[in-house]
């Protein structure tokens, strides 16, 4: 079963291809793209375990063709590791030229850090993103966002560029383990309040299903949140900033994860966090009812996710949020929900409400 | 006298304006912006010669304005820069947000990197561009490009971001001295052989006014050639690669740069002899006539630039061009005359052609 998405962006259109064993098109698409040449920017754990299935789809293509990898994990998303595949993309021989392509292969950050080094070599290469979590198979295969982490907050060095096509293959998941699968399943919650209810009916029901790897589930799950997030992106090309609703959670997630050190809470764990902070500020509010927000505590708890967090600085997760690349002229910009589907933006939130929402 | 040149880039529309004293029209260009923060990627040389001037104009703004300096020169253009620059600007309070814009000041080095800085910081933020050398005034002003150098090659690492305005103040131009303007002539000279015979014989009859930094005559100069890039990378968004035509003496002007580690000579002495070298593989190919290549070349010597580089090991000069970014599936492409004011592209130049050629 190989479902495809088109993502049909007026300047740069793409397909997301998503099944399992999807990873054998990459051969067709290079060919179709007539690529010069290909390297591989792949985190080492993922190409560790599927290296040699890529390595032979390669090889079935007559390109020359180079990998390069970096230590998997978040700390590699950098500066530093960001240089270090720069020399390595330019002692490749023969040399990269305008035409040579880019293959991300791995999670969030070979995407995210592999689709910057694209976009910054020769000023612009194409690239193909091919994930291999849930979560960058759900958030980070559409919008075009590529970057690096800085010590002042996540991804604040980077560049919007397209992909030239995703493929997602499914069978991937099976290497991934269960707290890796629940950090992709926030962000399906995300997608579920705000933009379609039935998704989180959905989640409630299949979620057995998907601990299981089921074929067939992850496949339909998969291409649910990507056209969900395509819907909001692509609408954002016409109305500027309604892909901010895609911030729902992170407002406060990022600040947790800086808390953090980016090591300890995974993404989609801060951003659970930020979506129960989220709700409990909105039902203060009187937006939303309380069956609502428990609904979705729930289903997060039951997709293993974290619903609190201790210890908790209030000053400093506001001071934090404060310089968040998404706030304005001093601002915190939050998207709370007026309904599970639906969500506004809103800019007058207190430090004091922050305190008081605390989990 | 202020002169502006509108850049019509159909997504990205901005003026150039051009003129002793324009530096004066930051405040307002940053009120028109509503700008939320101002900060300053200046060299250190111009910071001290001409950092006082900038100031005062931004205090007249209400703005929080912050200015990161580097080490002037073309050895500050690399990616550990680029660092120490995004340190800076994350470190600047107010922090910075979608809303800032970045001001670059001082020459092609502080422009293609405090762009490539707006380009990926937050994803991309707005710049203005203040250039204060002649070079940058006619080359970096117009076409978005942005960059860094890598060990590897000029200009390898970057993006295309369009300024939302450039201010070309030639007052600036009295603080550079004659090597640095004959580094900007050598681009006007490329402008002239390759779009405008007139400006061939405007540089010959003005060079002396030019030299005595005639207010009238460098406005009006720099007006000219901002035209002419212009017009060329105007017409490359309606017929692609029309820009490539801007690389006349650059494809061996970027390898005699990098053969000589990018100190020795400046990036218009490379090219003039660049173009020197194109304009003899024209004649030996019989595309130009003899008195066209010596009319050139005197016009070079006439404004102090180099016409010969001795002691070039012709294998390596190949090597490098064959690496350079714009060559294409392991051919060289160089642009060569057809006659003074008109070129085309050549794919087929040969290793023994360059070594034929060289002076």
């Amino acid at each position: 079963m190989k479902l495809t998405v088109p993502i049909n962006l007026p300047h740069a259109p793409y397909d997301v291809q998503i099944g399992a064993g999807v990873l054998g098109c990459l051969a067709d698409l290079l060919e179709t793209m007539r690529a010069s040449s290909v390297v591989v920017i792949a985190d080492e754990r993922v190409d560790a375990l599927h290296g040699g299935a890529l390595r032979d789809v390669l090889s079935r293509t007559k390109l020359a063709s180079a990998v390069l990898t970096f230590p998997a994990g978040e700390a590699s998303k950098n500066l530093a590791t960001y240089g270090r595949l720069l020399d390595g993309l330019f002692d490749v021989r023969p040399a990269v030229d305008r035409r040579t392509v880019i293959v991300t292969f791995g999670g969030g950050v070979a995407g995210d850090m592999g689709g910057f080094v694209a976009a910054s070599a020769l000023r612009g290469l194409r690239f193909i993103q091919c994930p291999t979590t849930l979560l960058a198979d759900v958030d980070a295969s559409v919008g075009g966002k590529t970057g690096l982490d800085h010590k002042a907050g996540k991804n604040l060095i980077g560049a919007f560029h397209q992909p030239s096509g995703v493929l997602i293959d499914t069978a991937m998941l099976k290497t991934l383990d269960d707290r890796q699968l629940s950090n992709g399943l926030a962000e399906c919650v995300k997608h579920g309040v705000i933009r379609d209810e039935s998704l989180l009916t959905h989640l409630e029901s299949a979620r057995d299903a998907i601990f299981a790897r089921d074929e067939a589930t992850l496949g339909d799950l998969v291409a649910r949140n990507v056209r969900i997030k395509a819907r909001v992106v692509l609408a954002d090309e016409r109305e500027a900033n309604i892909r901010e609703i895609l911030n729902f959670g992170h407002t406060v997630g990022h600040a947790v994860e800086v808390m953090g050190g980016y090591d300890k809470l995974l993404h989609g764990e801060a951003v659970a966090i930020g979506m129960v902070m989220a709700l409990r500020l909105a039902r203060r509010r009187g937006l939303i009812d309380d069956a609502s927000r428990t609904r979705v505590e729930d289903l997060l708890a039951r997709l293993n996710l974290p619903t609190r967090c201790d210890n908790i600085d209030a000053d400093r997760l506001w001071e934090i949020m404060l310089h968040d690349k998404k706030a304005r002229g001093g601002k915190v910009r939050m998207i709370l929900p007026l309904r599970l589907g639906e969500v506004a933006v809103f800019d007058d939130v207190t430090s004091a409400e922050i305190a008081e929402t605390i989990i």
